[in-house]
């Protein structure tokens, strides 16, 4: 159990209350899968998949993608599965793991159903994730940033739902919404893709020149990724809000980065997991 | 709105009553994102990343991502995107959308967050998705697979919530498990990532010698998309039990591969979005 459930101290709010007190998130790490095969020029070392994902059966992990991917078909085609690289510095977790495969076992990486490679400079070896954010320039969010009304903030769950209402039929959708500080949503999108729903709310205030938005927040209708305050965080959006749980990794984004994160937003009560202070309560 | 609700026959089933009737899922199809740029060599396009979406607004999502991945800091980086690539059969929509930045625009595609690069040989324009899976040698399901009994089905989502008590303390975790017919969870496994929870499923049966598993269905907690019932199908599991809703192209490839899909499994009802042949009703 250790490693994959971490506390956190969160600020918990329902009407007429704010109580700080003590919470768990699930972890979430990147796992690097590393491919050791045959080749014609004899053995080679591949890095093929990063995903994030919660530490434990990583072992699993890395066999059921490869067998997913029709890269191995027996258990008797993988020699080895070994945890390796440097441990995470807050977990203590390896985020590495090399699968050999028997040196009679012909390996085509083309067929790779996600059709993905990934390079070499990955930040899951010695940087961490948030190290690798930092690298591509990404600034700490300064002091001049909106802050948001409690009382205005329960009110959007319930403007996206019936934003949603008109197009959702299916129950299969992810919402995503950019949302200024008087509680109108500015733009809201749907996907089967949490990612994509978010992705395309940031590209329209793009294309409309509203970025870097330091006056909107963005409400999910899912989860709190690392993916999704990553996006955020890029666009320069202060504050996200997710209808359910945040990783551990959103929250550790957040607080480095000095954004507020808000998860549980239902009815009338939702916690704060970072950034308080943007939190106004005009009542 | 076209294209982003697809018409679904369904069987709902209830204590005592199954019924055919109308329904609608939501779209999930691959888009691909090519990006247009200068090189010291002149001009090049180069495929960047293939993701499941629904259609509609790609040209916002393919704007979202470059700016997520810091590809483009402003729309004036983006000199053109269009839609492009043969219509879907099926819903006649574009899965192509290209990019072309500005001349003076650099380029380092090392700083892809994400760190995937796609291969040219996708599944996305001329040939669909599924017919990309029949080429790497995976054959629709013959007959000779278990069943599955009403009552037996509708205690297993009780079950994997109970398996996942246990551990699940934080609000934030998909869960997947494998259960054969007489509706005993075979293996258990939670993640913040739903394809990660199923592939530690799947990789605990092969390296358990339990593969393929004409007998055992797979339930998920959460929605059921392409990539789901796309494992199931290449561990050779005859069906797909969810929580929530499936995605259009998770039905259509139930159909064509002869599996059998349940949504919206909760307390004593479910959907049967495919294969109802292997659904059973011994009272």
């Amino acid at each position: 159990m250790a490693g994959r459930i971490q506390a956190v101290d969160i600020n918990k709010v329902s009407p007429g209350l704010s109580q700080a007190c003590a919470d768990s998130v699930a972890v979430e790490e990147p796992l690097e899968i590393r491919l050791g095969h045959s080749t014609p020029d004899g053995r080679a070392t591949r890095s093929i998949s990063i995903t994030m994902r919660t530490p434990g059966n990583d072992e699993e992990l890395a066999a059921g993608f490869l067998f997913s991917e029709s890269i191995v078909q027996t258990a008797g085609d993988i020699a080895s599965i070994e945890a390796c690289g440097p441990p995470a510095p807050d977990s203590g977790n390896q985020n590495v793991v090399k699968v050999e495969l028997g040196p009679d076992v012909a390996v085509d990486l083309d067929r790779l159903q996600r059709h993905f490679y990934t390079t070499s400079s990955c930040g899951v070896c010695g940087k961490t994730s948030l190290e690798a954010l930092r690298v591509i320039g990404v600034e700490p969010m300064g002091s001049n940033h909106a802050t948001f009304d409690k009382d205005m903030l329960i009110t959007v769950p319930d403007k996206l739902r019936s934003s949603q209402a008109t197009f959702d039929k299916t129950g299969g959708l992810h919402a995503a919404a950019a949302f200024n500080t008087a509680g109108e949503l500015i733009e809201t999108m749907e996907d089967v893709g949490r990612h994509n729903a978010v992705d395309k709310v940031i590209g329209m205030l793009l294309l409309h020149g509203r970025l870097p938005a330091a006056d909107l927040g963005l409400m999910v209708s899912g989860r709190a990724s690392f993916e999704l305050m990553q996006k955020a965080l890029v666009a320069g959006m202060p504050l996200l809000a997710a209808v359910s749980a945040p990783s551990s990794l959103a929250v550790k984004l957040a607080n480095e980065f000095d954004m507020t994160l808000v998860g549980f937003l239902r009815s009338d009560t939702f916690n704060i997991y970072a950034g308080e202070q943007r939190i106004r309560n005009d009542n």
